[in-house]
């Protein structure tokens, strides 16, 4: 079973549901015409399905080597960093004159969605590197953006993120890590966990970025800087010096993602690894902050390529499997025959490709609140794209863990055995909803910094757009479609997710433990509403093509996956509304003692 | 990190909600007073927690060993397996007659539920050694019977059940494994796969249980039969013989269950493994189904059990890994504290309960229905069980699923470390949903076998019984309770299960495929609907205990668990009505094609 990157649709929706053509007419993005865009896809396609996707299984079942602080890649995986590398797929959106594509973040999207449906352990390695990129591009002083930009840019080195410590996963105040001032440098002294691609043997060199105390920092999360440690130093001339001081302790035995190291570094284990501060003393969480929104945007993608993947694996399997048979047909019929083997795979599709929509368009409005000359249309997609961010992260991870249990489930006793491959989906995915921010943290900055903090301001905005999606159903009339119920459920989708941010306004006041407790049935609401949306528009495009003479099969689909998510996944918006208004109660209720703790 | 099995709960389910006293006065159980039956389950919580919950990591991470057709299980295993079979717990319902502790089968519930939680993958052993005990017990002649029973009650021996074949899973109709008679046996050959402890080290000799065609048999499910072949043969004196021509070909690579072997089973590479007829020829599929429900109503307390053991390991955890501040504290709190984190475990627990009374509850009704003085009352019971096995399978273990994924959750980034072993419960549980009848199988049962060939009479009695609960919901008043919402709610759960159950018995007339469409989210509503009813009847008995004066802890919060189940759970019902009556045409609609079959 191959990966196939789902060109048509991603194309779709770039095309008509996230204004490509107006995105190409924003500064610094004339060359991403609709042609060069498909031309460039389609390469990245090829890359996915060719040589990403054939190491997705190799390298889960081989896993990484760890000896003396080296690890070993899986064979086979140096040589497509190497390609990767070569054809520039590094990194996408990075500035020209740093040696990037200078792609749109929308159309970025889509290749991150491909590489990391194709294979997500292997796509860590650049994803992060973008991370280190996007810190140094913006907040390097220069001469240590020139140092470093260039060669994470084009992947001739990798770059890491280490921010978790033991006592410091979801709050980041507890960092303990230290930074002494030595000269023109610091001396790194700590111990950093879950350090992705930490070490490894597929780049000459790896750029840790580092969140460490300066001696003289204030306690909590104002006292945190941000430094640039090398594995190898870096000489004047460019060339790669001695050794620094940060190990390899550990790798960690996972669940999934088996060919991602996971790496314990120790820094200053022999005096203090040598670093450079990024930017200002105390910084560091308000550039990892700015960097948020990227990095969760990835990590949505991964739930959306994880998804895609696991339902492609389902589909073929459905499709070649025989067991049982149906009234008509002689003999035992494809399971894919089977109504309940089709819904399964139709609630991974239409959440997929509702999931799809909102990701793209998430993208966009970083595109556009980027590079906008128009200071308000930049505010504006801002605003969007700090909404929208928790909720494809949110929503499309836990819509990725979903799918691939539900392919697993397609599989039957198949699926449970590791060489079928579906069993892996489901191991990759499941750290999605952990890192990057856990499902519970991205709803607590839903509600808190996206919906309280503006008062519901970007939530109005959004809202007033899906009432003109509801404008445009109740007039829509060409087609076999059921406009009327499309509309009535658009309607609905705009009631409840009013409805539920208005609730955590009202009960924001009094105590903030009760919209805690709603949270993430509000992100869940809010993707499930949201995602209602992005079918009915995409219904509506698929109309438009269809009644300007577009004959290609995936238009009337589309019709139809729209109206299957409307009836089996929309529907549990209004449970989880009930969820929201009247469930925080039962849950503030519970005690540590009644729970069973001792 | 240690399973304790939940033996409050299981006592108040039992005396409470499933009637014990009651049970204790049918025929055969007059020994399993209220008294007696704790001290059991205090016996059985012991062995559950001491000795198989440690060797559930260690089994898990050891894996098995195989060579040359022999299976080698985890250190460990052999001496626990000997410790079960002295200790009489291989098999709490068998005669005592046949060697038996003659238990009733709501108290093996708890017992099965206990060594599942414990270790599931050990447990597995003995629940397929119970299936082919009752096979035996029921439908083989006298001198069969009296050659294997004896050693398989105690456990000496072990079984397995052998329906599976490479192009014959869901569809027994397809089993190609051959019978040709031979004197007073019979040459059986064919290939089984998935076949659990098909080959192992911990008994001397393993029974197995083989579904195969005499070379006169019919085409279809009906010219299939069941037969004896052991591993040794027996002699005239009961001691072992020769081995028997069935070898382990090869065990698989799974997801879970590492310490459980999945063999390939070779039957008759050498002229022909001898086996003996069970019962008639071409009965085989009739005395599988008849063994069926107390083996789904085993895999649905697997659900429970494995629920409740990611629970107890979450919580425990929550309570005390602190990670985050809270208004009022000073320094980081324990992070049980933090509403989202309350909200997951508090899901976990308030739907294990719910599962555990509908599980002990048809293990009541298969103790009446087999052993009731009163025709009349035991056909109720049987309607009754027969209605719920389906529901208690599908939903107990995508329960199991949900709960184990949840554990996973809280653990944050440590959850997807292995040696945490929160991993090693979602590993285990997946394959809950899909062995003994996958959830879409129980499914189809439910709305066919169950609803529509009665046409609703047995689900008709279940509604009566939840209104006589929302009778006395009205009419409660006493404690803290907030018993009108409660009435409400169970109003409305039989107002949804009336109406999902009018709309699939309306829709099998025109065309099967839509109820068969919408059968995965009927067993789901239903398994809904009943939890609030189970939790509903579970808050009236805890009040009616404290109104009594029982000041037990546990008795407020299992209404408070019940208020959570209401508010939290429950909501879900209504958005699978819509999906029930309204989500079929969509999955009906979806062509292969669209979803990308080629």
């Amino acid at each position: 079973m191959s990966y196939q990157a789902p060109l048509q649709d991603m194309i779709f929706v770039l095309e008509d549901l996230c204004g490509l053509e107006g995105l190409s007419q924003l500064p610094g993005l004339e060359d991403a015409t609709p042609d060069t865009v498909a031309a460039i896809l389609e390469e990245a396609a090829k890359f996915a399905g060719e040589v990403l996707a054939p190491l997705n299984s190799t390298g889960d079942e081989a896993g990484l080597g760890f000896d003396a602080g080296e690890v070993t890649t899986p064979a086979g995986w140096k040589e497509a960093y190497q390609q990767l590398v070569e054809m520039g797929w590094n990194s996408p959106t990075a500035d020209p004159d740093h040696g990037g594509m200078g792609l749109p973040a929308a159309v970025n999207a889509c290749i991150q969605e491909m590489f990391n449906g194709a294979n997500t352990a292997f796509q860590l390695c650049p994803l992060l590197t973008q991370g280190a990129i996007e810190a140094l591009a913006h907040y390097a002083a220069d001469e240590l953006r020139d140092t470093y930009l260039p060669n994470l840019v084009t992947g001739h080195w990798t770059g890491t993120m280490n921010l978790t410590e033991p006592q410091a996963g979801s709050d980041l105040a507890a960092i303990r890590s230290k930074a002494v001032p030595e000269g023109d440098h610091y001396r790194v002294s700590g111990q950093k966990i879950f350090i992705t691609y930490g070490e490894h043997d597929m780049a000459e060199n790896i750029i840790h970025l580092v969140l460490a105390r300066l001696p003289d920092a204030p306690e909590g999360v104002k006292g945190i800087s941000l430094f640039v440690v090398p594995k190898f130093m870096v000489n004047a001339d460019g060339s790669l010096g001695e050794r620094n001081d940060v190990r390899c302790v550990s790798i960690e035995h996972k669940l999934g993602i088996h060919a991602s190291p996971t790496c314990t570094l120790a820094f200053g284990d022999n005096g203090g690894a040598i670093g450079y501060l990024v930017g200002e003393p105390h910084q560091g969480l308000a550039y990892m902050f700015a960097m948020m929104n990227s990095a969760r945007l990835g990590v949505g993608l991964q739930g959306i390529g994880i998804a895609e993947h696991a339902g492609q694996h389902a589909v073929a399997y459905a499709a070649e499997r025989k067991q049982g048979g149906q009234a008509g047909v002689d003999g035992s019929v494809a399971i894919i025959a089977h109504p309940d083997v089709r819904r399964m795979l139709g609630l991974i599709k239409a959440r997929t490709q509702a999931a799809r929509v909102l990701a793209y368009r998430a993208a966009s409005a970083l595109d556009i609140a980027t590079r906008s000359a128009d200071p308000e249309q930049a505010a504006r997609a801002q605003r969007r794209l700090d909404l929208l961010i928790p909720v494809v992260k949110g929503w499309s991870t836990e819509m990725g863990n979903v799918s691939a249990s539900l392919g697993v489930q397609v599989h039957g006793g198949m699926g449970f055995i590791e060489e079928t491959g579906a069993a892996q989906h489901l191991r990759d995915a499941r750290i999605t909803t952990i890192y990057e921010g856990t499902t519970g943290i991205q709803a607590l900055d839903l509600i808190g910094r996206k919906l309280i903090r503006d008062k519901g301001l970007a939530m109005g905005e959004l809202i007033a757009e899906m009432s003109a999606t509801l404008a445009r159903l109740e007039t829509a009339t060409t087609g076999a479609a059921d406009w009327a119920s499309m509309a009535s459920s658009m309607a609905e989708a705009i009631e409840i997710l009013q409805g539920a941010s208005d609730w955590i306004l009202a009960n924001a006041r009094a105590n903030m433990q009760l919209p805690q407790a709603s949270a993430t049935a509000m992100l869940e609401l809010a993707g499930t509403c949201l995602g209602q949306w992005a079918m009915a528009d995409a219904a509506l495009a698929a109309q438009a093509r269809i009644d300007a003479g577009d004959g290609a099969a995936f238009l009337p689909a589309k019709l139809r996956f729209a109206e299957f998510y409307r009836t089996q996944a929309f529907p549990q918006a209004r449970a989880l509304l009930q969820q929201v208004t009247g469930g925080a109660e039962a849950v503030v209720a519970l005690s540590a003692a009644d729970l069973g703790a001792e």
